[in-house]
């Protein structure tokens, strides 16, 4: 069985394996701390945009900004992230980051020609 | 500069950074292969299937997958699939496995009580 599966790391995982391994510890890490050990409450996101991704979305310490990623997440208004809630931050994120670093590479090349 | 906005590893990154680069680097690393160096064409996708995901979907070599896969994945059918399209096939990877990890650590816990 493959350790991505049942996320444990066997050492033979590829390089894409290894990215969703990580993405599923990591939700896990934070969601099992308080309530619904499955999903992630305001305080569990709050921790992990901090811990996780400070340096992406600034300064998310600040509430309102906590409140407007919870907000634009939770799609059925329960008031948690479960996991298909936050695969859609991080491919939105992961989206925008590349389009980023597209776009800084064309720059670059533009100043050699 | 974050360090996976540039796709420059800086040993600084959270678990979630480095999973969002690596998904940035994988994707990059079959796109360039041939044709427009920012999509995946058919065969650059059965070559990023087979060496990055063979364990998921059993045999990629399989003409007949590879063709569904890009069926189900080139939303506007132009033949080739952009990062958008590969982000949505990781992240239903990603909570097809999540699912799959929740179900099979039930299944352990029953077996305990």
């Amino acid at each position: 069985m493959s350790g991505a599966i049942t996320g444990t790391k066997t050492g033979n995982e590829s390089n894409l394996e290894n990215a969703m391994q990580l993405m599923i510890q990591t939700f896990h890490k934070y969601s099992g701390n308080e309530g619904d050990k499955y999903t992630l409450s305001r305080s569990e996101l709050k921790e992990m945009l901090t811990q996780e991704l400070g340096s992406y979305l600034g300064n998310p310490q600040d509430k309102d900004a906590v409140d407007k990623v919870m907000g634009d997440l939770d799609a059925n208004n329960d008031g948690e992230v479960d996991f298909t809630e936050f695969i859609i931050l991080v491919g939105a994120l992961t989206v925008a980051c590349n389009d980023f670093f597209l776009e800084f590479n064309k720059k670059n090349e533009e100043k050699k020609e």
